[in-house]
């Protein structure tokens, strides 16, 4: 795998945590040295891994918990940090459309989250991407 | 200027080419040679310096553009990149509270806006960061 494709694989991984509400892999895909930031929808600027990670087992824990589905992943690589957007399409409101950021960065040999902003996008992706991008995973 | 410092420069040069409506200083704030994102608020996912400059035309050029004033800023780097978060009023619409994160990269001496993304949240800073950040510049 290429950086981008490892960054990808990363995002992936990500996305598995939370659908499977899985709070052990969840703590593994962020970083633990490396400064971290999340900007859950309408939340806050969160910082720093013990805040993040609780606000993901608040949300992983939750009876309602999003059931989310991410496509139309794009790269794009800062070398030190990675960049992937993907739309984020919950299960249980098809109507809620969220556009989301992810960053990733090496700690050691392996890519770890470093960033993650989620917001809604009631008008979904460009046709363009649609077109451009590998189907859904 | 240490690199957090200047990262913070520029994103405050970022919000004056905003609060000035000047298209020139905007164009000048965006990287030419990096690959750029920009996410606006409820928004897709605009790639590429033509896409994502004019798209801050049409915004600066329109009747009702927002005058945003940025508060409460965060930085962290990344290395090759540094991010900013910090919010966002809308001076015409103080109901309408946003959370932006910005992302600067080097281009030749420079820092350079390679990312922006942008979205609602009602709720506000938390405390922690408003006592712990500067006041409004």
């Amino acid at each position: 795998m290429n950086n981008n494709e490892e960054a990808l694989f990363c995002n992936d991984a990500f996305y598995q945590a939370f659908l499977g509400r899985d709070i052990p892999a969840m703590n593994d895909v962020w970083a633990r040295e490396t400064p971290i930031l999340c900007i859950h929808p309408g939340g806050q600027a969160l910082s720093g891994r013990h805040e993040v990670i609780t606000s993901w087992q608040q949300i992983l824990a939750h009876a309602t918990c999003p059931r989310i589905i991410h496509k139309v992943d794009k790269v794009v690589s800062y070398d030190t940090l990675v960049l992937v957007t993907c739309y984020e399409w919950d299960e249980r409101r098809p109507d809620n459309l969220l556009l989301a950021t992810n960053g990733f960065s090496r700690e050691g040999e392996r890519y770890k989250m470093v960033f993650h902003q989620a917001g809604p996008t009631p008008i979904g992706p460009l046709e363009r991407d649609i077109e451009t991008t590998q189907p859904m995973h």
